[in-house]
């Protein structure tokens, strides 16, 4: 690989002066700083990037930290962010907190240690954690008061998939609760429930966790439960899955006598059968999104919480059932 | 945070003798490391890890590539690698390239750019993007002559696939063979195709991605195609998954008049209904032992190619027959 001093050769210039086009500071006259772009393109040279985030503190790199990585939902975000930053020239770290507090604090010691100018955190709502931070932070499908925020709309989300299930005739329905410190899943829990609340259909709810692991046995204790249930709000993807697998082991007909609505719309939806019918959160949009807005908060040294709310929208598949418009 | 210099003004000695403890150089009085290390335990000082492995060349840096970070099987390797080298104290950057050669090389560069100390590898067998490379690199999921790697025993797998649909009744076998640029993929299609070729069962073959995309028009076509095939062997649990939906749709019994049987055993396997009979390879030890080779080659300067190949095994679910044994 070509070093600066072969670039100040090519160039016709000091090594001094190569280093001022680098690093954008100090006068360089507009020839000589065409010679040395084109000097440094000639030789692919590539500054030290370690070098100069050190000296210049003007590192490309970017940490995010998503809750788990196994769930399909939160990869399809990453590559919205990845995406984005890639395009602009910035890096991404990528790390998995599995909701452990402990590896988030890891993840974002490594971070610092690297010298990263962002953080993007689809993990936790522990603010604390971030304070002593001195870089620009967005949340990503999180929200707090304090920080910029890119999430879809949740509550529109709790409140469409309610009202699908009243409309299409369900009137025994069973709301499934996602962890209640997620805050983005309690909003969407309350809002159904409220739209719930203002209907004649009876109802219950069940709480669950987000992941694979135990979903299973969720579903069955929810028949066991409610074996009369004819509609059922799930907190997730996964959760709906497994909840469908139960209720099609137990010889029920979908949508005909249970109809089923997901939240986030994973790829392996349009692969069930029947295909799960679910609210789409724009995941892929949402990480591109909260990447924009952290670049812009980098170049222009805020950290103001603004606060961008996607819409959300109903994927009609195969578990509810179909209405005359 | 404590800086260097309240370091050896708690420990009583000079900065720059700090600065050879931390660094492992130069010649130091046992009782003066023991004091420069209580002093740093209680000041809880990090030393900046970038200057460190800028001037020292010991940053603890590892990064990792991924094909298709929505394929839950690779998650699921990440986390296995990530857990081993976060209780080892080194950090890892992830790259999802997209099996797409200029997305790999980008990160690549970031890798080098960051001092990253080794190198693990799911994606792509194209080691001309490393040779330039003067750091360790492991393959994990993928095989090359020249290189370390670590994969699970392809051939065996596919035979195995193969073995269970005969021995379960199957006798008009469809074989899905994987991306024929992904030796593991292509291996285990082979080993299939063997013993196949070695049965009296009726057999064709149908190329297949590995991704979401594309899957059910895939699965549609093998059954306009073959419609009275009996067993199917997948070239992945994404593709199985897919193959079973459109079975279903299309009124077959499973496992009765046709048997599934998948590669990987991701998480979803098991929240299908039928749940998926599926080859399972162990993904996160495969990214443990692939971690732990890295650091024995990193710690010992050593890139000798040795192959570590573990076991797979049948997991038994519900779109294959029972046999009595």
């Amino acid at each position: 690989m070509a070093t600066i001093k072969e670039v100040a050769k090519e160039a016709g210039v000091s090594v001094a002066t190569v280093s001022r086009v680098l690093n954008g500071n100090g006068y360089v006259h507009e020839d000589t700083r065409k010679a040395v772009d084109a000097a440094i393109k000639k030789l692919d040279y590539r500054p030290n990037e370690i070098a100069r985030s050190l000296f210049n503190r003007k590192s490309k790199l970017i940490g995010l930290v998503i809750p788990d990585i196994t769930n399909p939902f939160f990869p399809e975000l990453a590559r919205g962010v990845e995406d984005f930053l890639q395009e602009q020239g910035y890096r991404l770290i990528i790390g998995n907190s599995d909701e452990n507090r402990e590896k988030e604090i890891n993840y974002i010691e490594t971070f610092i240690q690297h010298n990263v100018i962002g953080m993007i955190s689809t993990s936790g709502e522990d603010t604390s954690l971030w304070e002593a931070l001195k870089i620009p932070v967005v949340l990503l499908d999180r929200v707090t008061e304090n920080y910029p925020s890119v999430y879809a709309d949740q509550a529109g989300g709790g409140r469409l998939a309610a009202e699908i299930l009243l409309a299409r005739g369900s009137n025994n329905i069973t709301l499934l609760r996602g962890p209640q410190h997620v805050r983005t899943a309690q909003e969407r829990f309350l809002a159904a429930l409220d739209v719930l609340g203002r209907s004649n259909a009876v109802f219950q709810v069940v709480n669950t966790s987000f992941s694979f692991k135990g979903a299973n046995e969720t579903a069955k204790q929810l028949f066991d439960m409610y074996p009369e249930t004819d509609g059922i709000v799930a907190s997730n993807d996964i959760v709906a899955s497994a909840v469908l697998r139960e209720a099609l082991k137990r010889g029920k007909n979908i949508p005909e006598n249970l109809q089923i609505v997901g939240f986030d719309d994973i790829p392996v939806c349009e692969l069930l059968y029947p295909a799960l019918s679910t609210i789409h959160q724009p995941a892929y949009q949402m990480g591109a999104e909260a990447a924009k807005l952290l670049i812009e908060n980098i170049l222009h040294s805020s950290n103001e919480a603004k606060q961008i709310v996607l819409p959300v929208s109903f994927k009609e598949r195969e578990t509810t059932r179909k209405v005359e418009m």
